[in-house]
């Protein structure tokens, strides 16, 4: 498929600078770039990229002048980069049947109108699911949930009963929302189950990642608040509640009870104790290990962590340690110290 | 649903005091609790918050003291509250087919009587399953299995060929026991599969999360003893022997060929080497990293891992170190010892 | 079944020396091995354990001696100790049916001969899937997907739309190729989605564990090269190049857009953050944290990951904190600068 630059600029209304009539056969990154390409500028900053890229045009800011290639001027480059990804490419959208003969619906679900179900797709006796929702080939979803319109399951994620879904929600293929969370009591030497008889809630425009695990409350929800994103291979549990807009990154932690404010950001392999309060804008650094409240608009880092800045100044120090302890060694010999 | 607290005690058993003939309409934590809820009061020391409560009754312990609003008195306040949270919600039990026509099981597999196979399950040539074990939609147990009595397997759990499980035992969605264990050896710059060629036995009542890893032994078995628990997104990796009665958090990972004492504990996304031995009763804290033995009883912390007293009196002094570092420049300088 | 050695011997063309008629009939490891079995000796330092194990015949290295048991010699000894167990269990070979007629496959995927697919399993439209390439029970592949000859998914795969493997690609149960990267932009206090349009390509030999999650890229490919082995539970970020031969142990995480050389080693649960570079042969050891670029040949350890030796100096150093602060403190008294 070729198309004009003029063409394009069409497509996502932008403004075009230089050869309008140039073919365009494919869209890449500017690394990956060759000639007939067109590519995108995300910021000034990638000028020098752009400069020294292979494509044949690209989408830029604004601010973005003529270089003797063609360009197409937008205020948003990246989603019109996106655009002509997508058209380029011109790949029809899947017509599957609403409902798959090969699915499993119970005769007591109610599902909206609009809703596709995947084969071997399975809904359980009183689950209510809004419109235009799209249940993915081998989706479980347990019996009394309540699905919002316009919510996605991926492949293969499993909804335990009772769980709840806003709209606009997004679940990748092979997570698990709803399953136990991990409570034992020790009667006799044994570890005896605390019955978990709560049940998941996923406000609206929620996201979760691959292989992620949000475990059920004991009692009443595990909650996580609207707009939140969780990338994959994620642990939030039982009884946690997740404020809005939190951005929770690969293979974070949270243990039980723990809640979070507006806001936060963890990012790769955190782990958050149970029974903590974590403030509004919190910044947990990578890796790091929570043990204590963390204050609204702390950034912490470390295990266990500590304000920011604070474990910077250890950690420089720390690569001083071996210099350090010679130093003493040193000074104790100069003392006449050695011996006590 | 409303009911009397008197009629609520005759469900548990329990001893009222006060009015009880007060209606009930719901069941929460004392924290959610809203006026018409029955609560629960675990221990003494939650009596402030039992008396802060909106709660309008509560099952409490033997020892409390009325307050002006009805209690049930009963040995296990949390357990008899189960039962009434699993009664007031009055949500019937699911009477699924026996063994579901949308499922796929071998003519040779043996199942015993009262085993429920859901939609879309699979089960195995040579597979025997024992008494009123619950397959749940969408599980694929491999060939030459042997499932003991009562066992549950929640949706999309995956058992390889040849695993053995005891009886009671639980494993939740998207868990996979028996994958190949992660071992290859170098030839010719590449790296060459060792045949992994042994199986997985879980003892009775074991339960395993979800999204969590089990790999099958090399030769042998990987081995989980019973009664022990492990939440989600665990790795348990080839040729492991874990003990009776673990508790092992999650994302906890645990290499090749290590073995467990009975009653230990691993904190969440706790990692152990391959080819360690860890003793009785030994407790490893969060994100802890174990290079090496540990004696029975230890409680150990930290990456690399250490006995707990010794790390807590490491990461105070830390906290000291760009002092400490300070205080060294000036002894250096008062000795005029700088120039060395 | 009960055999000779010698003619186990034949089976894997070994030397016997010592008593050929003896007869066995099972085979386990040295710690493992009864009277009866055969077990295999892998190195001349496991000899101790052969002279003191209960096996009554071992498979050995050419240069291992007689020692009054029989014994047969090859060059291999676990990989032919690896086809005798699988010859003393005789468990035949899956007779599975070509294509289950229990199968979703869409009417325009290609399939080539000798494909295998297993009940539950959906392949999507303009799929093509090369020669003898087994897809498990409950397996989903997207649409536009091309797979090479001889790969193996496992039960409960996921293949997202687009994803490209190459030959004898292996993918453990329930892990999930090409969800969508973790991308996103505030927009109005809200996060907002960069599209994903790229996808995951997976090179000849790769071989991937259970519950492990690759992300696709963002316009073009993550990418893994030849003959990388990646065990359970890993992540791999949108937009990532991994190299050739890398093993990347479990719980591994990899962010954004970074790249691998060939040959690099990653032990259990190591974080590295986005857009770095890791040069070949790089080992990173076990929960190290990786926050810049490392070069190639370099072995580092800890979080923030530090050179190998630098880092153990300086945990060594650690150890001896608690006494270094109590001579700083001391030398000050001595000095008389404690008031400072």
């Amino acid at each position: 498929m070729t198309i004009t630059v003029r063409h394009l600029a069409e497509w996502v209304r932008g403004e075009v600078l230089g050869d309008g009539d140039l073919p365009i056969s494919n869209a890449r990154t500017l690394a990956e770039a060759q000639p007939g390409d067109i590519t995108f500028v995300e910021h000034d900053k990638h000028l020098t990229a752009w400069h020294g890229s292979r494509a044949s045009a690209a989408i830029v800011p604004l601010s973005v002048p003529v270089n003797g290639r063609p360009i197409i001027r937008v205020a948003d480059p990246l989603m019109a980069f996106a655009r002509v990804v997508q058209q380029l490419r011109g790949r029809p959208q899947e017509q599957a049947p609403d409902i798959s003969p090969a699915s499993h619906v119970h005769p007591k679900a109610k599902l909206a109108p609009g809703v596709r179900v995947g084969p071997f797709a399975v809904v359980g006796e009183h689950t209510e699911i809004g419109a235009n929702t799209t249940i993915h080939a081998g989706v479980v979803v347990g019996r009394y949930c309540k699905l919002g319109e316009d919510v996605t399951l991926h492949p293969h994620t499993v909804l335990y009963d009772e769980c709840v879904l806003g709209n606009r929600v997004v679940i990748h293929a092979n997570s698990v929302i709803g399953a136990d969370g991990f409570g034992y009591r020790v009667q006799n030497g044994r570890h005896v189950k605390v019955p978990q008889l709560g049940w998941v809630e996923l406000e609206d425009d929620v996201e979760v990642g691959a292989c992620t695990t949000i475990d059920r409350g004991t009692f009443g929800p595990t909650r996580v608040g609207a707009g939140t994103k969780i990338d994959n291979l994620v642990m939030i549990g039982h009884n946690c509640t997740i404020g809005k807009h939190n951005i929770l990154c690969s293979q974070v932690g949270i243990a039980g009870s723990t809640s979070t404010g507006d806001y936060v950001i963890m990012a790769g392999q955190v782990g958050v104790a149970d029974h903590l309060t974590i403030g509004d804008g919190v910044t947990i650094m990578a890796k790091s290990g929570v043990s204590g409240n963390v204050a609204s608009g702390a950034r912490v880092l470390g295990m266990p962590a500590r304000p920011h800045k604070e474990q910077v100044r250890i950690l420089m120090t720390m690569d001083k340690l071996p210099e350090i302890r010679k130093d003493v060694t040193r000074i104790k010999k100069h003392l006449g110290l050695e011996e006590t």
